[in-house]
């Protein structure tokens, strides 16, 4: 038998999502349920992937399938593709697995050519509706299919409206279409070389292959990037007969959430427009109504809308997102999908379906993103600053939380400016569209002009999880002067606002900004998180204050504290420096005496901050190099200081330099070198240790060996720290218990973990260096090169920032196996920065990790990420 | 029962090597054989293990086996030790499993005090060979076992020689022997705050200890270290009754081999000293006799001597190095051991002793160590130079070879100028010692102006495959001018000689050199190599006449043709500049084209001179920084050149730098990046295989693509690769085969070769990089704290030079499973600089590898080292 690669609206149902995509399973299941959805049928994604193997061609199989179900929907219709009478017309619109909104191209109006308009100008009795959508038709066919340009489709018509003194497209009347149409023509042929294609079949398959490319297209590669979809994936292709809710006031068209989407609130919520075609609310270019005025103005259309969005609710058990539209006073639903929601609406809306019994808890811990999170976790603004604050101007509260940065009118610029210059910057746009997505990224936040509650700003923004304030009119922008102005005040690229997503304020100037505080429903929904989870979760902190935040948001210990950072402080450098370039042993000593005193009470704060939680302690780490100064400057001052002859000086700093510093003299080789090191770190923590315990607080340090690639530089260097520490707590006369484990960072390590693990009390896993070495890329040196590996969809994401499972993860999978078979008990965890990434932290549940250890902001991130995993491994 | 640690020599044999060390077990062979030797025993290797494990004390279980083996000794010789009538003296001597002459220390005579000494004076009716051995025995022990430096005594022995007006020590009488046998325990009491030991046990415990310790010596460090003898198996201590060959004119000592050690000749050779002991000949102080004279002055000692040399041979069934004295008239035996030998001299002995039907073929393979052949194939003078050049001065031909360099009369100074100014040294020396063998390593050779041919100098370098003219005493060296003189000719430090191995002649200048042959006894021995060996060898070479020079040392092949060395030459260097610093693809292109012709010429020799041997061709490989100018000269110059002004040209070469460029934009990234570079390169290979296959030579290269971590970085340069190869091919109408393959060199790729494997026709292991990678260190920055990880004994072993079997080993069989598990027939090979060494080659014959690629000079070495590792796997 045939493969069946396209679907009729009643063959598919919302489990077949990786077939028919989210919009295709959706359409289908509505389809199951009864709902009013106007028919049609998916192309599945097996197709594009079909397409993209057979040298991007619909095969003839294909293309068969799509014939056969277009006569099928002719059948439903009562209305022929491309009849002279009483056309069909259909949207040709993409829908893959996870939801893309934007990045990808949809036709509309598609079956119309010079014959059908007239036969739909006479159904419809509405001339000048047909001839508007055959015009919009050819500029949207042209642009998506042909790849013509728009602007040259909107100067024409500039330039009839113009003739004919006229400024609004709405004045246009059915002669004027009639010559826009001609024109449009023209200009296509002159820019193809063909005639603008009448056969619909023809105009059908084209519009496919285009949504087939459009999967390709380089902001949906961007998109895919950011959002782990695979590019294997593929799009699937809904063709759907076209309603209209543009045939005058008793049509109109809308979007809709079952609660709010910002809140949570368990209310409808949403906007419509009267009159008008779905791209126009979705596009920001009118500002819409909200949609309890509905009730008022068609009740019973209301009322059923209302029915359905509880039906669909109830079915999915999730807030729903859907669209509808309003054809001649008969309501038609277009689509449904759960919503996407700010982090504190996922979180009250996964209380409030677990207290409304719809979801068990386990169920509610998996609405929310964890990677959303984050949004909650970052300031506000101060409020009693804030009250004092002047609001500049109003928008919609698009997108909550606050933000300040200076000004920029152009996503490149946001890109370049926080880049180059890591400064902050809030993007400003009359609106934005999906090619804005990188400079959004960018930002701390989006202000836009015009746009709704659901234009695609406040989408996006919800979705990163930025602050957004949309729709604000009084905000005029002059990009060529790039300012913008209210009133008589005028803001300049470059100078600072902030803004409130929240409420919607903008305000002129910087605004004081706090840590938010977590009470309600997310301590609720964070307990049942901490009561699922067994992964532990331990934050890395270098400082006590640091720790203090990471205890605040849930960490369980310290994961991993860099003493190296310590010696940053402008202070102490100095002395570090002195350490470094000593001449021998003994002037060596002599600087480390002096930095002696400053690391035991740094250790006391981070003790004394994490009460009796574990404190894991990474011996010094980098190469010296780097604490070194470079500057004539620098090293001329750190010659007086030392008493050394400046060129003295520069010489052994340039003797200091290395080839490849990542793979040079630093981690435990410093510590083979300069045994002393050890010694002095070794006696800071252990009396910082006792005299903390003094104090009546637990206090067992795990002292952490960096960068071991054999066991003997364990066990070399193990010996030194427990001589050291032996006779301290022997002379104190307080019983301190320490560990001795080690960083696994090395592939060498990770495959010789069995030995390793005779020496070692814990492994932590350091995955940015494994990930470096695994690859034979260093982080600073690839982002070079990687750009050219997306683009070549050699790599689909940064293994920087998600963690490699393949490669990197079968390292840690050989070093815990062997690990746990010299000492079954050794305690695991992981430090790298992959232990905040959720994905990530799902991979190390299944190793059984005792812990993963990330930045203290990511602490929540991490616990709900864990809950997740186990909850997820056991619905496997 | 008790653990057995000390063995009589009757209780031993030759097969207890691990335990009794080679000394220990010969002695014990000899003894079952019959043959004379002083009886005693052996503390064995375990029990120098014990001793360490034991916080370096000998335990007491041990003493007592050692008391007991004492008494069954005294019963043997019929004396008792520290007796004061007819006391038993012994010698302590080290003995490890493997031969390390003149590393550890050595103690004679011990047992004498102050009364044994009149007892022995008494029994010997000779006391002023008492009082001699006594106060030899004194200096000695102060030196070896409490660290009192030699030259105390020896200032002694001066002032009285000076106040007695007597210059030779022999002209020293019974009464001054006495009081510099007094004034020595002043100053050994003065030194070390305690009188001289008089008890004999107490002196045999601390001697043991100190023989112990002597294995952790830094010289025995170096040694093992150069010759793969791990700390782990610690030396054994063998107790031996003393004789004397310096009791007068019917006493005497020598050394023997029974074949000449420097061609392998079947005839004995040797020197003896009369009335002398066994250190005066190893020293070189007094220049001996040659063994046949013995004949004459003692005929029946020397008819004994020569039957039992015989006996030896046959015994041992390889060439003996045997240590004799002869004391009042009977002969001794003191040593015997398998000798060293020059490598000319092992293949001579080994294809002999198969003719005499000694040894099997497979024997005979296993008695030259690979390592040796080196100095085979290194050039020697050019005869008719040579024969025009005037003699300097004359030695004795200690090790064979040619060599010229610049002349330094210190070890250190030799490795400094070899090491800092890469320039080739030779060392003068009146004598050397085992502190000089860092500086012997670092020279071309060695000239002293004592010693025989069996002195240390002469010994060392003939293990070391290095040339040598030891015993020219007509050389006056002054250390203090740094020169040396021959009659009135002066050469200075730095000056430049030449030196001949073979003949003893000494020249001043430089000699031109020539190739060495490959014919007689050595093309059967390696004919028998080639004959059992499965593992190919093939050659990394650049140019044809690399690949000639490895073709005539039977490379079956190139395994790595390193494409970018192709562009250091003077001409190409600056196109290939243009290449690298192009701006955009049109310039890039160009710059390409530019270098194309040159690179089809260069693999047109390439495969021209392997003839229908598989060639492997890298892509480009290194950063690109590499090849760029960065003197500000030089930048100017490219600037110039390619019309661009100074700064942009700056800007751009700064632009490339890299943090950690062995981690950066190299390998495949740069095929990924610039595509047009593997189309210029892969045009080029199949240009030239189809021109040189018109000359009916068979060409089927193997395209290698560098530093792949992940499938789809192969999938698509293969692409590239075989789009641009199969359009000139079919253009061409000649059929080219081509294979595309792998460098497996990262982490990554080794876990993940299974995957690998389906885009790939063949693995080469790049172990230099897998090396870096695996241990998180480069190559180039190591250097600076390995020399710590020696001294420490973290690591034992250089792991660029030595594959490291356990972890960059473990990748190897991971990657070779995975590869065969996917594609079982994939050809796999090793082109790192591993490929040359002959522990890591047989590591690569155990993973079962298709082949080995290593530098021309070293493929005779892996022809040999693959077939004794097969020999060697049917043995286990």
């Amino acid at each position: 038998m045939e493969k069946k690669y396209v679907y009729m609206f009643n063959e598919g149902n919302s489990t077949m999502r990786n077939i028919l995509g989210g919009k295709g399973a959706n359409l289908a299941e509505m389809t199951n349920l009864d709902l009013p959805v106007p028919q049609g049928f998916t192309i599945s994604t097996e197709a594009c992937t079909n397409y993209y193997e057979n040298s991007q061609k619909i095969s003839s199989d294909i293309k068969k399938q799509i014939e056969d179900s277009l006569k099928k929907l002719e059948q439903i219709a009562k209305k022929k593709f491309g009849d002279d009478e009483n056309p069909l017309l259909v949207s040709v619109r993409s829908g893959a697995r996870a939801s893309m909104p934007g990045m990808m191209d949809t036709i509309l109006n598609l079956g119309l050519n010079d014959s059908s308009v007239e036969g739909l100008a006479e159904a419809t009795k509405n001339p000048r509706f047909a001839y508007d959508s055959y015009r919009r038709f050819i500029q949207m066919y042209s642009d998506v299919v042909e790849n013509v340009p728009k602007h040259g489709f909107e100067s024409i018509i500039d330039k009839i409206k113009t003739k004919k003194e006229i400024k609004l497209d709405t004045e246009l009347n059915v002669e004027d279409l009639k010559e826009i149409i001609s024109t449009f023509k023209e200009h296509f042929k002159f820019q193809k070389n063909f005639d603008f294609p009448q056969d619909s079949a023809e105009q059908i398959f084209k519009a496919v292959e285009a949504v087939f490319r459009s999967w390709e297209n380089p902001r949906a590669i961007v998109y895919r990037r950011m959002n782990d979809i695979p590019s294997s994936w593929g799009t699937a292709v809904n063709v759907q007969m076209m309603v209209f809710g543009n045939m005058g006031d008793t049509s109109g068209t809308g979007v809709a959430f079952t609660r709010d989407p910002s809140t949570g609130e368990n209310k409808l919520y949403g906007e419509y427009l009267i009159n008008a075609q779905g791209e126009d609310v979705v596009a920001g270019v009118r500002t819409p109504e909200p949609i309890s005025t509905l009730e008022k103005i068609m009740p019973e259309i209301y009322k059923q809308f209302v029915e359905i969005s509880q039906k669909l609710e109830k079915h999915y058990r999730d807030m729903q997102d859907m669209e509808f539209t309003i054809e001649n006073g008969k309501l038609y639903m277009l689509q449904t999908r759960n919503g996407k929601r700010t982090a504190q609406a996922a979180i009250n809306i996964a209380v409030d379906l677990f207290d409304e019994k719809m979801l068990s808890k386990n169920e509610a811990i998996l609405k929310v993103e964890p990677k959303q999170l984050d949004s909650l976790l970052h300031p506000t603004f101060v409020p009693s600053v804030l009250k004092k604050s002047k609001v500049l101007t109003k928008g919609l509260p698009a997108s909550p939380g606050a933000a300040c940065g200076k000004v920029y009118f152009t996503a490149e610029d946001c890109v370049e400016v926080a880049k180059s210059k890591s400064e902050k910057v809030i993007l400003v746009r009359l609106e934005t569209s999906p090619e804005d997505i990188e400079g959004m990224v960018s930002s701390e936040g989006i202000l836009t002009v015009r746009g709704g509650m659901t234009s695609h700003a406040a989408v996006v923004a919800r979705g990163m999880g930025k602050c957004c304030v949309a729709g604000c009119g009084d905000i005029k922008i002059n990009y060529e002067k790039k300012e913008f102005s209210v009133n008589d005040i005028i803001i300049k690229e470059g100078d600072v606002i902030s803004i409130d997503g929240g409420t919607g304020c903008v305000f002129v100037g910087s605004i004081e900004m706090q840590n938010p505080e977590f009470t309600g429903n997310f301590g609720i929904f964070m307990s049942w998180a901490d009561g699922i989870r067994v992964t532990k979760i331990r934050t890395n902190a270098d400082t006590p204050e640091d720790a203090k935040i990471a205890r605040d948001f849930g960490a369980e210990g310290i994961g991993l504290c860099r003493t190296e950072h310590m010696f940053f402080d402008k202070e102490r450098i100095s002395h570090f420096r002195k350490m470094i370039v000593s001449k021998g042993l003994k002037q060596r000593k002599d600087a480390l005496n002096e930095i002696f005193p400053m690391q035991r009470s740094d250790f006391e704060g981070v003790f004394k901050a994490m009460q009796d939680f574990p404190v894991t302690i990474r011996l010094l780490d980098p190469p010296l190099h780097e604490f070194l100064p470079h500057s004539d400057e620098g090293i001329k001052k750190l010659a007086d200081d030392m008493k050394l002859s400046f060129d003295e000086l520069k010489i052994t700093i340039e003797s200091l330099k290395e080839f490849n510093p990542m793979l040079g003299h630093r981690g435990c080789r410093l510590a083979i070198t300069y045994p002393e090191i050890v010694i002095m770190q070794t006696r800071a923590i252990i009396e910082a240790a006792i005299n903390v315990s003094k104090e009546n607080i637990k206090v067992n340090p795990e002292i952490m060996v960096p960068l071991v690639g054999d066991v003997n530089e364990l066990k070399y260097i193990k010996s030194i720290i427990a001589e050291t520490a032996d006779e301290i707590i022997e002379k104190s006369g307080i019983k301190i218990e320490y560990t001795v484990g080690t960083m696994i960072e090395t592939p060498r390590a990770a495959i010789l973990a069995d030995e390793i693990a005779k020496e070692a009390d814990f492994f932590s896993f350091g995955t940015n260096d494994l990930t470096q070495m695994a690859y034979g890329f260093s982080r600073d040196d690839a982002s070079k090169f990687l750009e050219d590996y997306y683009v070549k969809k050699i790599f689909e994401v940064d293994p920087f920032a998600r963690l490699d499972q393949k490669g990197v993860g079968s390292f840690m999978k050989i070093a815990s196996d062997l690990g746990r078979k010299t000492k079954p008990d050794i305690k695991i965890g992981i430090c790298g920065e992959h232990g905040g990434d959720p994905q990530s932290i799902e991979f190390c549940y299944k190793l059984n990790l005792n812990y993963v250890s990330c930045s203290p902001f990511r602490v929540p991130v991490a616990r709900l990420a864990a809950a997740q995993a186990k909850i997820k491994s056991e619905l496997e």
